[in-house]
C-alpha cells in the first residue's frame, strides 16, 4: 500500500484510481452532499434493487398473481446459493434466505443443542451482539443448558486462545460474531472453528457484519452453522430477510424447532405428520418474504460483480486511511481508536472512543455526515467499499475534527439513556 | 336477500348495485379478462400499495437511509393497531405485524404452554392447516406435552360441542383456525373461546382466512391469542409479514422463546441480560420487514375504507350465489358442495368436490379462471369481496360447467402427487 497522506489531494488520487469507483453510480444518491458511513447498519439502495422490487410488485405479484409462486417457491434457495457462491464460500444447497437473523439464530442454536444431548454448555462472548446473547441465553435456559460468556476486550475482539480456554467436552455449541458489531474486530474463522470442532462442539458464526465486506470461507473453514443479515453490506433494505447456512454433512442430522410447512416434504400434500425434507429446505419455516428475498438477490449480484476481493482490498484501505487521519487529527482532541489497528484483524468499520461520542454523532449529522453511536462512548464509522470514496473519509474526519475542536456537539442534548 | 337467479342478468344487476363496486378500480388489473378467485391464497395488488412500496424504497430507504428508523421502529405496532381496530376487534397495544404466521404460532404456542406448567395437552383439529398442526406438534413434543387432535368433518369444520368434549383440566392450549382453509367453515369464536377459557386453557385463533373477510371480535370474544397472515384478504403481497395478537391482560405473564433484541427494554442500551419490554412489544424478535409491514398498513387501510360490515355482506352474497349456481349447474355433473351451506357458518371461499378437481382447476386456468386445488379432491373458489364481481362468479361457474361437460380437463396431466 502507498503511504497514506493527510492532505485531501491524497484522497482525490485514491478515488481517481479506485477500480470500484463506478459502482457508486449504481446506488440512489438523492443528496450528493451526504456522507454516509452507516452502510454497516443499513446499506444504501442499489438502483437495480429499486427496479427489481417494482418489477416483483407490479409484474410478478400484480399481473402474475398466485401463478408466480411457481418461481417464487425456490427463491429462498436460489438467493441462498448465489450468496453462498459469491460471498460466503459455501457450495450450493447449504444457504437459505429466510426469516430474521434472530429467528435463524434461534432455529440453528436449538437444532445444534438438541443434536448434542450429552453436552450442556453454549459458549459465546460477553460483547457479542445483543440479540445473539439474548437468543442463546433463552435457548440454553429452555434446554437446561448453560451459557458461558467469554470475557472479551471490546476493542480487540475474540481470540482463538480465549476460545480454546473455554471449550471442553461439555460444550455443545460455540456462537460468535465473525466481525464484532462495535469494534469491527475480525475473528479468525479458520482457527476458531478448528478449535471448536476439535472439542466436539458445533460452531455457529454470525456473519451480519462480514457478509459482503470480508471474504468468508465457510466450507473451507469447516464451519457447521452460520446466520447473518442482508440489510448491511448486502444492501437488501430495512428488515430484508436474513440468511442461514448449515453444512451439508450436518443437515439431515439436525431438526429445527419451528416445524413449518415450508420445510415439509411434499408440502402441498399437506400430510398429517411433519416430515422435513432432506437437505437445507428443512430450515425453512413459513411463507418466505418474496420482495425482500428478491432484493437480497439483487444486492448479492451487485457485490458479486464488484468481487469480494476488490471490495475487501478497498475496505481495508478505507479503514486504514480513516485510522491514519483519526490518529493525526482526532487523537490530540481526546479521541482514541477502539478497533484493531491491524487491517487483517478488522472488518469494514472503525470505532472512535470519546466521552461525547453521542453528541458528536448528532452534530455530525447536521454536518451531513452519518455515522452511528454505540454504547458506551463509541462513534462508529462504517465505510462501505462499494459506495464510499476516500474523499468521503477525508471530509468526514475533517468534519469530526471541527465538531470536536469547536465543541459544536455541546448544542445537542445528552444521550437519552444518560439523561434518564 | 333477493332470490338468486341463474341467468347472467341477475349477476349484472347485483354488480350494478354493489356499493363496493368502485374498489375494484383500486387494484392492479393487468389482464381484464382474468377471473381471479384465489385472493384467499394471494390477494391482488392494491395500486396504493404499489405506490407506498415504491415510496418506502425510494424515499424512506433510498433518501432517508438509516434516519428512517426513527419512524420505522414503531411500524410493527402502528400496523398492528390499525389492523386491530378495523379488522380484528382488538384495542390498541395488542397486535403486532411481524415474522411469519408459522413463527408467530410457534412463539405464542410456546409462550402459552410455558405459562401453564401443570397442563400438558394442546388441542387442535385434524383438519387444521398443515403448518398449524406441524408447529403445535413440535411445540408439544419439545415441552413433553401431547397434541390432541379433534376429528373433524372436513366439510363442516369444528363445532363447539367437539371442543367441549376435548378440553379438560389437562388442557393448556386450544389452537384452531377461525375459517377452515379447505371448506371455509367458520368456527363460532365466541362460544368456543368461552368453552376453552372455562376449562382454564388458553385459546389461540389462526385468522389467516378470516382477517379481512369476516368480522373478528377478539376482545369481545375474550380470545387470549391469535395469529394470521396478511397476503390473503389483506392484500399485502407474497410473504408479507404476519400478525399476532396477545390479550392485554396476558402479555406480561407470557414470555416468548425467541428472545430477540426488538423485544428488549431500552433496546439500544444493549444491556447484558434479556429483559423484555412490558406489553405487546416483547413478542417482537428481530429487525422487522419494513417494506412488507408498510404494505400491510396500506392493505388494511383499503379494507377499513370499505368497512368489514359491507365486505362481509358482499362476501356472503358472493358465496351464496356461487353455491346456487353450483347446485344448479355442477351438481348434475358430479360436483358436490364441500363447504357449509349456512352463510353464517362460512367464510369467503367455497370448495367443490369432484374426483377430477386437480385437472378441472388446470383447465379453468386455460379458460382464464384462477381458483385453487386442495387435497384430496377439492376445487377451492375464493371470491374476494373487495375485488370480485357477481358476473365473475357467473362466468367462473359457467366456465367450470363447460370444462366438466366437455371433459376439457382430460387434456391435462394428472396431479403430480397422484402420478408418483
Amino acid at each position: 500500500m502507498t503511504t497514506l497522506r493527510a492532505d485531501r489531494s491524497f484522497a482525490e488520487e485514491c478515488d481517481a484510481t479506485d477500480p470500484l469507483a463506478s459502482f457508486r453510480e449504481r446506488f440512489a444518491r438523492d443528496d450528493p452532499s451526504l456522507i454516509y458511513l452507516d452502510g454497516n447498519s443499513l446499506g444504501m439502495l442499489p438502483l437495480a434493487t429499486a427496479e427489481r422490487i417494482a418489477d416483483v410488485v407490479r409484474r410478478e405479484w400484480g399481473a402474475g398473481l398466485v401463478r408466480s409462486w411457481e418461481h417464487w417457491i425456490d427463491l429462498p434457495r436460489r438467493a441462498g446459493d448465489l450468496l453462498g457462491r459469491h460471498l460466503l464460500g459455501a457450495a450450493p444447497g447449504q444457504v437459505l434466505v429466510c426469516d430474521s437473523t434472530t429467528v435463524n439464530l434461534y432455529k440453528l442454536a436449538r437444532a445444534a443443542l438438541d443434536a448434542q444431548p450429552g453436552r450442556t454448555v453454549i459458549v459465546t462472548d460477553d460483547d457479542n451482539f445483543p440479540t445473539d446473547r439474548y437468543v442463546l441465553a433463552g435457548v440454553a435456559a429452555e434446554r437446561g443448558a448453560s451459557l458461558r460468556l467469554l470475557r472479551t476486550d471490546i476493542d480487540t475482539g475474540v481470540t482463538p486462545d480465549a476460545v480454546a480456554g473455554a471449550v471442553d467436552g461439555a460444550t455443545a455449541l460455540v456462537s460468535l460474531s465473525h466481525v464484532a458489531y462495535r469494534s469491527g474486530a475480525l475473528a479468525d474463522m479458520a482457527q476458531i472453528t478448528g478449535i471448536v470442532r476439535d472439542a466436539g462442539a458445533l460452531m455457529l458464526w454470525d456473519l451480519c457484519h462480514s457478509a459482503g465486506s470480508v471474504p468468508v470461507e465457510l466450507d473451507a473453514c469447516g464451519a457447521d452453522l452460520a446466520v447473518g443479515c442482508t440489510y448491511k453490506y448486502l444492501n437488501a433494505g430495512p428488515g430484508a430477510p436474513a440468511f442461514l447456512y448449515v453444512a451439508a454433512a450436518l443437515q439431515d442430522a439436525l431438526r429445527q424447532p419451528v416445524q413449518g410447512w415450508f420445510g415439509q416434504r411434499e408440502q402441498f400434500l399437506m400430510g398429517p405428520e411433519y416430515d422435513p425434507v432432506p437437505g437445507i429446505g428443512r430450515f425453512l419455516t413459513g411463507t418466505p418474504d418474496v420482495v425482500g428475498t428478491a432484493a437480497v438477490e439483487e444486492g448479492t449480484r451487485l457485490l458479486a460483480e464488484a468481487g469480494i476481493g476488490p471490495l475487501r482490498d478497498k475496505g481495508t484501505r478505507l479503514t486504514s486511511y480513516l485510522i491514519t487521519l483519526a490518529d493525526a487529527w482526532l487523537a490530540p482532541l481526546g479521541c482514541a481508536i477502539a478497533s484493531p489497528r491491524d487491517a487483517a484483524r478488522r472488518g469494514s468499520h472503525v470505532c472512535l472512543r470519546h466521552p461525547e461520542a453521542w453528541r458528536i454523532g448528532r452534530a455530525l449529522i447536521r454536518s451531513r455526515v452519518i455515522g452511528d453511536y454505540r454504547t458506551p462512548d463509541r462513534l462508529r464509522l462504517g465505510p462501505t467499499p462499494i459506495t464510499t470514496r476516500f474523499t468521503d473519509i477525508w471530509d468526514a474526519l475533517d468534519a469530526t475534527r471541527r465538531v470536536i475542536e469547536d465543541r459544536a456537539y455541546e448544542e445537542f442534548p445528552l444521550e437519552p439513556a444518560r439523561v434518564t
